[in-house]
């Protein structure tokens, strides 16, 4: 089964290591048609982050200097912490007024780090009725094809379950393809992309590729510092403002394991603060020694609560998260709950309190990024 | 000249890049003393890192490995943090009365990570009064000899500035003379190392090396996230209320680039907190958008002060803490000051608003980790 055939490969026939003959072909198909096509469409999924952003920008640089047409149209806008990588303001959020004539006329669309194909919203239910080709690269697990017959939608399919980043599998594609050297501008955006999923070489998922590929941007002039400065300490005086609230209101049950906290709508009003600035507050509570479980509620809209939690890698909490309604990642999980937050605490802590119970029985576990 | 000739390589002849003549010559005869040796101490500074601890365990290791008599006695105690590490409790506090017989009979020691040597305290002491032969694996600016005649002490002397941590030359060390592949025990000290002296790959240090030793580490079985939870996520419960107590007392100058706090002696108190807890702190303020220069000042014994200062990387600030008596790096400096806080940050704020308002005309810097 070859790409470029016609046919469409299954999510269920993977996962496929990087260098098997199915992804080589994979690319070699692919190549043909990025060289064929006139016109090319970028997109990723809703509320970008730095893999997709960063896979987007690279690629779009490669295609301008190969005088593509080439534009990058997302659903949703680019966290502002990214707008550092886009000095040509090539971020275009899409608008099917100004926009649907020009995706219709695409030769190609590159779809990156999309995982549940509904989350490319407008600029997918566009690109389907107007049957442009698509091509995804990825290394998330595939959803989202229901309405598609279950079936995924790309012409070229380049999957690869165990790449640390979708900018790894950019990387190697343009390694193998493109004739220049990568430029400084693509090499950051690649490695803003790889810090950001790996957690900054954090994360379980960082192999000896997210190294290599490490030590290749290094070589293309990458100053890790540079990004990491624009990427990590970026940190709103609201959300540190908030984070004293979050300090002053922590929680702790289950003999210290578990550490809680909720977030009132009129917290964040008295810190000046918004759903934004709670980004990774889950995140530092389980930094704190001995808690396993990190628990964060955030009231939105009144009697509505968004719950986020976090394992340090012994306990898989996203079972929970189901429970709620929601999913995610083993160690890294959350729900949207339409029920207040005293509710949603007084539902998932005795569960959260008998999981931490297990602890002495269960070994250690691992953290696989996202 | 090469080492084991009874010469000693003075630090003005370095840097040294890693695989120099004199490098590779250095570690040979390095090679032989160990073959040679029977009892063998093994050291660091005081209050040692990650990169001293992970460096002296792992080589620890290596050297019991080998049937050699060998200890570790370091002139304060490990931070809790690194205690994971020693699974063996081969970590020991040098204790003149129980140790200097021991010592006096060694055939070799080692230190690591010193730069200064003063700072082996009473071992560095008791070294020199019985005449050990010494070696140093190092990677920082040599200082300390004044009372030596300004001649580094050392007949083994691997020096290399260049390396992105101590742990770096111990690994290449072990990868050209061990038989044996590294230990996963042996494998984590070294990670261990490795990520705290490069920030976790975020410091401008790190370099193809750092990421080549990473991925050789993972293939000795090093899951990075077991080793980031242990050593980041260790945090004291009352360095969160401290954070907290931070965060409410933060203050800023010179347009926001300048962010500032003083931590009195009744703050630490009421958070029931130490100095211990302080730490980080100047970089957490540093992570705060548009703030360039970080300045923490904590109270101690009434009327002297800690100061702790921090760059983004466009503005060096050593300088400043020169000023006040102190010293470090371009972008991480700091200074103890028999003055009460109101009075040295009076003295600091002009000078960092000055610097400041250069910014304009400054290029971009980098951050050299330490």
């Amino acid at each position: 089964m070859t790409p470029g055939s016609g046919e469409v490969v299954m999510a269920s026939s993977y996962p496929v290591p990087p260098e098997t003959a199915y992804m080589k072909a994979a690319w070699r198909a692919f190549d043909r048609a990025i060289q064929a096509a006139g016109r090319i469409l970028l997109s990723t999924h809703e509320n970008p982050d730095g893999d997709g952003v960063g896979s987007q920008l690279a690629f779009c640089e490669h295609l301008k200097a190969l005088d593509r047409e080439c534009r990058i149209l997302n659903c949703t806008a680019v966290p502002t912490i990214y707008e550092f990588l886009d000095s040509h303001g090539w971020l275009e959020i899409y608008d099917p007024k100004r926009d649907e004539e020009w995706l219709a006329a695409c030769d190609l669309a590159v779809v990156f780090d999309l995982g549940d194909f509904r989350r490319l919203k407008a600029v997918g239910r566009d690109l389907l009725r107007h049957k442009v080709v698509l091509a995804s690269i990825d290394h998330h697990h595939q959803s989202g094809f229901e309405e598609l017959g279950g079936e995924p939608p790309y012409k070229y399919f380049m999957l690869d379950y165990s790449a640390p980043s979708t900018a790894t599998l950019v990387w190697q594609y343009l390694n193998a393809y493109r004739s220049e050297p990568l430029t400084l501008t693509m090499a950051e955006a690649l490695y803003t992309a790889l810090i950001t999923d790996t957690g900054s070489f954090r994360y379980d998922n960082t192999d000896e590729r997210a190294h290599l590929m490490a030590i290749d941007l290094i070589k293309a002039g990458v100053k890790p510092y540079r990004v990491h400065r624009r990427v990590y300490e970026q940190r709103e005086r609201s959300q540190v403002r908030l984070l004293g609230v979050l300090t002053n209101n922590l929680q702790y049950s289950g003999d210290g394991r578990i550490g809680w906290c909720a977030l009132t709508q009129d917290m964040l009003a008295r810190a000046d603060a918004t759903q934004k600035d709670v980004d990774g507050f889950s995140d530092f509570i389980r930094t704190i020694k001995d808690v396993e479980v990190a628990v964060l509620l955030t009231e939105v809209d009144g009697d509505k609560t968004k719950v986020s939690l976090r394992s340090k890698g012994t306990l898989a909490i996203n079972d929970v998260a189901v429970k709620l309604g929601g999913g995610g990642h083993p160690f890294a999980s959350g729900a949207f709950v339409p029920r207040p937050w005293q509710e949603v605490i007084e539902t998932i802590r005795p569960l959260l309190e008998e999981k931490v119970k297990t602890m002495d029985a269960v070994g250690e576990g691992s953290n696989n990024g996202g």
